[in-house]
């Protein structure tokens, strides 16, 4: 597995406040670049999430998320993040999560996240917006 | 100035994720120290700042901190915020912020730090509540 | 599964700086709390982390976590999260996190979260020590 | 005071995880941006920070910052931090930040912020090494 099996990824460079006392990235920092990541894989459908939340009355929320941690990053090193969706569900997504550094194969973060649509007035699952799941098709021709 | 020139502090741990590359707390970090201790502060007068904000249509917004570092605090050590109240005006209250280790009296880091009382209607500033006044004059004796 | 089930845990009240713009804890953050509440388990036992890793030349690795969110945490609530040691490997320790409101049985969050012994000058795997492990049986009674 | 008084700046699009309950940046967070554009600033000079600390002995410790927070950045939004060099000491370097929305001139935050520079040996204040104030002073033609 390598960063040809993604269609998509979002560059970060290491910030020092996201390093711990060993000098490298802290374990939780990583949820962030997950969560800016794919915020920004939605951005590139073209899913606009932020005008979605506001008009539709939906929103997502993470409910899992299973990480391995294989190398560790350092301050400011450049780091890429991979995604893809893995899974697309009635009202949940799954994706897939990689963090390789730029110009190498090597893997040093892999992930799986699942959110799942929320209807914002009942707190309950919803189904998923049709033009989202299409738009994932497209890029990803997952099922 | 010491610790006897404050009548409320609030303790904490420094954990792990708050330590930078240096092993020391990342500057950024003693902002959410003060927010916390601030917090605490209004707890111990006693004031709900949570059911206020609910109850009132009114919040408060940090407008200024003013931050010295004069010696690191390390993972695992425990420190201790001192709180009071230097100024109150009529939406604004000024917060005279000192982090010492517990047991010592070298100031680690010293700050002040403005909040202004907002109208979350217009977002603009309001009288602070008369009750919240009295009570912070009974703690502090300011004015 | 409930509180009953775990011979510790520790106590957070969710700070302001943790939340996000759905006003409930970031998903992230809990990471931070795991690691905090871990390193309170092993000084519960007691081991001394930080001193065991200053003279040993050995530290503990993150390489693994898991996390169930199944309700959401608000600002200023005080919660528990509950530890204890699932599995006890070679040079490996799994631990078994919960978190719970404060008087509640409702969990919040679930995860696992597994950590490597490492060499620090070779940076490898190695064999966990048996003070440690002694400890961790007398508490959990686990193998 | 504007954005062409600035010979730098850094942009920066909010990530979730840097808002708070109120659905803006929270406080603390904007020492981060500080921090990370101070380092690109370095870098375009061009001064390599990281080898030199290596290399050196020496490095930078914060001990000073101030800020006023003029309006509330909202997840997703596009900013920028601009930088420049307010005063160059014997060992200290005082620098102007200011940060405003992509495409408006409306300032969102001004801090001032204190670097010393430090030997790591002595822990104690070091003069500054003549290549970077040589390269500063190209920059903004201070002093």
């Amino acid at each position: 597995m390598g960063k040809k099996d993604y269609r998509f990824f979002f560059p970060f460079r290491v910030r020092y406040s996201e390093t711990d006392g060993q000098g490298i990235v802290f374990n939780a920092n990583y949820l962030n670049y997950f969560d800016t990541a794919v915020y920004e894989y939605l951005r590139s459908l073209p899913f606009d999430y932020v005008g979605y939340v506001k008009q539709s009355g939906h929103d997502f929320h993470t409910v899992h998320v299973g990480v391995d941690f294989m190398s560790p990053a350092h301050f400011d090193t450049e780091i890429e993040t991979y995604v893809k969706t893995a899974k697309i569900g009635r009202s949940s997504l799954t994706f897939d999560l990689a963090i390789f550094p730029k110009h190498k194969e090597k893997l040093l973060v892999k992930a799986d996240m699942v959110w799942v649509h929320t209807d914002q007035s009942t707190h309950r699952p919803s189904t998923l917006p049709e033009q989202l799941i299409a738009r994932l098709n497209d890029l990803e021709s997952v099922i």
